[in-house]
């Protein structure tokens, strides 16, 4: 038996779900799970179908093909298909903080995500032993004031080799220009230590004890050309106490960093997320 | 706008979702939402289907028919329909711990919930009070050895007359006989002070205490002849630690217990909950 | 038997606990508990001991005095005693969103607070049936553009007359000037419907669903004259999803709040706050 | 600096606190943190204090005999003394589930916790290589029918040989005997895949999905004769739904128990945890 994901955006007319069901039925497709969600406001609708065939007669190609006539080729469309056996490639890239990257490794290795890790970038040399470790291939750029776009141009291209389809920002501390980001347009997952909105950039575990707060969080976002602003994928918070010091905040955080930056890994790879006016519409 | 509530059980059957939202459709319905859950070790499909429409052209009688019509009037399968507009009345039963009771009678007050309450029947006395309070008519019955199924009897009489459709077991430490239960098959519903399956029937804080838990919890389930055994509706726990003695226990567990409980009149009249095996399949 | 609560703010010197355990000891008092937390960054020491007595030799102002000389008189100091069967008087400050109302109101009837609720004050007629179904006093004032300062002084006459020791403002859309809330300094408790310090200012809710958050908070705090800043009492987060409008959101963020703010009201009511720094040290 | 950390168990005098704060100040210690608990209902007082000494004068053994002398010699009394720079040996048991040692060597080679790992011993040979990843000698174990108790003799020797303190059961699908058990008591840490004490025993995952539970969870604790019975260390618990399927819930679950089971490791490691009457006193 194969499967297929199929993720579709449209204007909110009367008649999608009965139109792909019954096409669906037609051919034999047996369907697995359908979530769907209708955007009142904007008169959008959102659908996750997944179905399995005993034998696939018509190609992904094909499929999409007949969904848009389904769908009269509404401009405003956006229709995905993917088979359940293609394995997006994701890199990695990360700074000195190694949490998060063995946290990736280490589910990867133990095959809990439906992915290829083809690289790791980092500007730190320090990561290269874990790289070693789970055998990956494993690139450093020596990051300077000055040659930032050289830095970005190289791994653009390793992007292109590997044939990257989505990257996490695994505590990659460097800023990505709009150039980059406009390459991987929502297949850039980062985590921010935070519960986003409150405290946007730099030493967001430092504002959070100057302010007393008795949560902290972590928000795993798309990324952006403005700072931790991307649409919000996941977001995870534990309770504190005046007892915890700067220090200690960095060292309970980095358990939620973790989970949620796997966690968002996850609903990514399993093509559980849509995007839609900087906001996202997750399928559990 | 008016808007319809389906629930459906059936075979697994393909083309179900198609040609209930055809239907719809066709009628010029508009899909609020739709919820569906496929069983596949019992090949079975459920469905939550909730629809408007500006004027109701057929009414509930004749589009049951017409969806037995399209299941093919399958034994198997189970079709529930409701207008939302038809408020559901619920009666109380509890015993003399008030939290659970006072708390749903806040949210009725402040029409939180979409029910009518007609009735609160209790076997201790000081609860008229709190009836009184809220001004619901209430009746005490005296609860001894060898009267329990004459009670019964005239609680029985008493749903019927205020056209009862379902209980809430708020805190009512008694067992319902099987003759009772059987009046209001999945109808009631319990709130018991543990997490279920663990510390069954009485004193279950003092049970936790003894057993030295980290966590103790509420569960809400319809009731059945077997004791705190019924299909579970919904669970919560809060974290405890080894300063909690049992009064602290109680005192805690009464924030789950109103809550959880809450929670699941809400799921029940919202028409969310679906049993089937002794176990709920919940469209939140 | 008899209990005493001593909260103690003081430099870091060593010695504090051992001489206030001697004390205790030797006057016979049994100590239930006792909760210290060093702030090393400040050098500041704080306690918060409960003790028993079979009878009370010394009086509240002599042992204060005694404590005084035990930390020899250090000006940076604060030493509160109270005997448990001391009940604060609260009052009470809402506008029209009745929930948090309700939950302190339906808590203080089942005598879950150790507490008196002398009076209600609001802005909107219609809480006074609130406050008649419970049976406590009740003031409406007609707040205008250009008479605030008049309401306010006419509230601080109440508050004088009724003997209030704190102010739990529920869902009270009025900002409160510096000179009401300089009488009540640490004394007054604001629920805020957002995990502060994000979405400070009106319409937290509107600006979660526009940032597409995936959960929504609430945070109890102390008034000071700068908008939600104050030092934080309480955060408490549930997760949420696309799937809530603004409407869901406000429905399922009433829960926070009317929880979060009973707790506060518990940990305040219990003395278990000391505020050092616009932060809150809490000993549960 | 250095620091100590004390734990003792006591009859519930009057003084104990007061004595030992008292012998730390006029050795000019510092006390960096003091948790205590009075079990009232058995008369026991237990204390957690932790220290530091700009040079250590006295020998742990030295402070020990005296602390014995502060209480009497107190036959019920327990006084453990710890220096923070003794890193406590721990030994890995587990089968073939691999996720628990994975997180745990990954936090071990972060430098997450203040332990060594000698030694991983399995009755599966596919850890291996898990062992090998992080470098960590292995044992193997071919248990069988008729050879438990010599497998046991020989483990207990590879124990001694490693002078190991203690032992995590990270998924060990073996029973221990009583007398392997007896030669750790208190010192070997189980993961549960339940919320205990609910589905006691194997397969809990398989009963949760027929009971129909809302929540799933795991639990530690110190493993003693009486299978799954021991003091309860950590108890933690995700909310699922009725789509979970058994194999969901496995996964879902590895989630829980690896962090569960880390945090146990943690807890104990820090020495945290008092063990009183099968019970659990964690001092966090």
């Amino acid at each position: 038996m194969r499967s297929i994901i199929c993720l579709i955006s449209c204007k909110d007319k009367e008649g999608v779900i009965s139109k792909i069901t019954d096409f669906i039925q037609t051919n034999k497709g047996n369907i697995i799970s359908l979530h769907q969600y209708v955007d009142r406001e904007n008169g959008m609708f959102f659908m996750r179908i997944k179905w399995s065939v005993k034998t696939l007669k018509l190609s992904i190609d094909e499929i999409r093909l007949l969904f848009k006539n389904l769908l009269h080729h509404d401009p405003n469309s956006k229709i995905n298909l993917f088979k359940n056996s293609d394995r997006p490639n994701m890199a990695i890239m990360c700074s000195k903080d190694k949490h998060c990257l063995m946290d990736i490794l280490s589910r990867h290795k133990l095959s809990e995500f439906n992915i290829e890790i083809p690289l790791i970038i980092s500007n730190h040399k320090s990561v290269e032993s874990i790289a070693k470790l789970f055998n990956i291939p494993f690139y450093y750029f020596n990051l300077k004031e000055n040659n930032k776009k050289d830095v970005e141009d190289s791994q653009i291209e390793l992007m292109k080799k590997y044939n990257i389809d989505f990257i996490s920002l695994a505590r990659y501390m460097q800023i990505l220009s709009p150039n980059f980001v406009s390459k991987f347009l929502n297949n850039i997952i980062n985590i921010h230590h935070s519960f986003l909105p409150a405290f946007i950039g730099a030493k967001p575990y430092h504002a959070a004890f100057k302010r007393g707060v008795k949560i902290i969080g972590a928000t795993t976002h798309y990324v952006t050309s403005e700072l931790d602003a991307g649409p919000i994928i996941t977001q995870s918070i534990i309770d504190i106490s005046h007892e915890y010091g700067v220090e200690e905040l960095v060292k309970k955080g980095r358990e939620l960093e973790k989970s949620s930056l796997s966690k968002a890994i996850m609903l990514h790879s399993e093509r559980r997320i849509l995007v839609y006016n900087s906001k996202t519409i997750i399928f559990e």
